[in-house]
């Protein structure tokens, strides 16, 4: 089997990580890379993201590359909204390459995009191509792994999970995302304008509630400040007592009335007890904990270059991490994994 | 959509599970049980299983009642060993029904069976069905659940899966199965015998291998009896100071002259910390526990009913966990659940 051509669109900090990783697989070949960024366009695709030249140059000329390259997949990650990305997720389709993107919203667009899922889905079936969107979270560690765990269920009544994280060792645009070093009046403001904001909580409590066969009613969301109760500091900040160390976002998807999927997320400095925690009130219960959480960018690059195979064996149209095989490492050559004859 | 036929194949403790929570389920229809126990046959599922009547009764007659209710898929629970259960499978996929078998050899068959798991693909291809073993263990937690947490991994070094239980709670012939309560030279002529052993490690090592693409040398085995370093007790046994509480089994799969795959199983009376316990030495390293671990006869059951759904949609073959898309519970009406047209 020939190498399985690969285009990396986007070349921001996620992208270069997608690619970090890509490049260490056996069974793909680079044919291009999309960024618009002025500092990028031009420039070697390994270089760019902190690695040796592999003679791929980045343009921002989409649609001349995937017509001349005609890749068999993209890795996509350019935003976090769908309104945004999607010219582009249809661009990529119409040259014929499968998708896996980054893009929060496509992870289970189904609630909060109607509309622009089927648009997408039609698209998919009509190029015959498969769209995933998926990451650590959405797309993981708070939506597939909290289904997985109900596989040994023969109830459940309710599901929380909880991802907590030490921020103290992530890059400095996280820390700040997080409103880490505000005061409280300031995080408030940034709250409200929508720049401390998960997105994906909506995505993961949908999936959740599809994929146990509940009716949502509406969803909750709630974004309160992690105060430091003594002073915290990473590499890049301090934080004094009383200020915010993070973020601490809650969402609640009610199903009958009853509050039935609870996801939370705390991420700040100086966190003393980083974990995934998932707690199936079911039967049996399940109480399942990663010790140490799970680490987001890298995780993230992991769970899109392993869905590869997957998403090249998929049936055509518009995927989610609960539609696909149990997502895992594969760590021979990718021919290995490909059922889909090419 | 009409209901989904369905049969129970073996009506012992642990199909007498399964029948009992796909009773509980919405969108299947029980047309026929199989058991040969003189004492069942003729006698009502429903009521055999610890339950109201339901209008089945049990026949010894396989091939009668199939041919005559042309299931769309069964439930079958005869045996662990793939030699011994080949002509009851054989004789299900002739009838053109899909099944679900708890046969621990069929949950990853093609290591120590390759012959008979390719009768068996070559049969499903042929009939146009679906062929899925699995089951607590092997088929989730020592397995499909290991797989899956590599979803997040960029490198895996090595994998380490102990399934820690508290015999104290369970069946009075499991806590035998184990040998609690044997002297230490008992426990050895049993496991001499080969009547105490925890049949699945092989599969479970070979389906972790296959999925992460590492090619076996070999697989060690290893039983010894975890003795009682005080007096303990069930329900049903006594176990004193120095004897048998239980059993302590392990398996290693090594992959280029390295121990790569580690699987380990105690179960015994008076444990005092049971839980699932999941190491990955990888990029990230990640740490899983399921706190008081997962009830196997309850797990088994779901896990078996939860997979109506997946394998219904599946393409026809010989599938294994590692290629159905992740496993949750369902807890709508199957109709919700199914894609297949029939």
């Amino acid at each position: 089997m020939r190498a399985i051509k690969i285009v990396q669109f986007g070349v921001g900090p996620i992208g270069a990580g997608l690619t970090k990783y890509a490049l260490m697989k056996h069974g793909l070949e680079f044919v291009g890379a999309v960024d618009i960024d002025p500092n990028k366009v031009g420039k070697d695709l390994g270089e760019v993201v902190g690695g040796q030249k592999i003679g791929v140059r980045i343009t921002d000329d989409s649609r001349k590359l995937l017509t001349k390259t005609k890749p068999d997949i993209v890795l996509h990650s350019t935003g976090s909204y769908l309104k945004s990305v999607k010219p582009q997720l249809l661009e990529i389709m119409r040259s014929g390459a499968d998708i896996i993107s980054t893009c929060e919203e496509l992870a289970y667009p189904f609630l909060k995009n109607p509309i622009i899922a089927k648009e997408l889905n039609s698209s998919a079936l009509r190029y015959n191509v498969t769209l995933l969107g998926t990451g650590v979270n959405p797309g993981f560690v708070m939506d597939a792994l909290v289904l997985t765990a109900t596989g040994v269920c023969q109830d459940v009544k309710s599901v929380k999970s909880s991802r907590i994280q030490d921020a103290s060792y992530r890059r400095l645009p996280f820390q700040k995302k997080i409103g880490a070093g505000l005061t409280p009046e300031e995080f408030k403001s940034k709250v409200a304008e929508g720049t401390i904001k998960h997105v994906g909580f909506q995505e993961s409590i949908a999936m959740i509630a599809s994929g146990l066969g509940w009716k949502l009613d509406r969803i909750d969301e709630a974004i309160e400040p992690k105060l430091a109760d003594k002073p915290v500091s990473s590499e890049y900040l301090k934080v004094e007592a009383g200020q915010v160390a993070g973020v601490n976002q809650t969402a609640t998807g009610f199903v009958g009335g009853e509050p039935l999927i609870l996801l939370n997320l705390q991420a700040y400095l100086g966190c003393p007890d980083p974990k995934e925690w998932i707690v199936i009130d079911g039967q049996p219960k399940i109480d399942l904990t990663i010790k140490g959480g799970v680490h987001g960018d890298m995780a993230t690059a992991a769970v899109v270059v392993n869905s590869i195979p997957r998403v090249l064996n998929s049936k055509s149209g518009l995927m989610t991490m609960k539609d696909l095989p149990v997502p895992s490492g594969w760590f021979s050559d990718l021919s290995n994994f490909i059922e889909r004859k090419r």
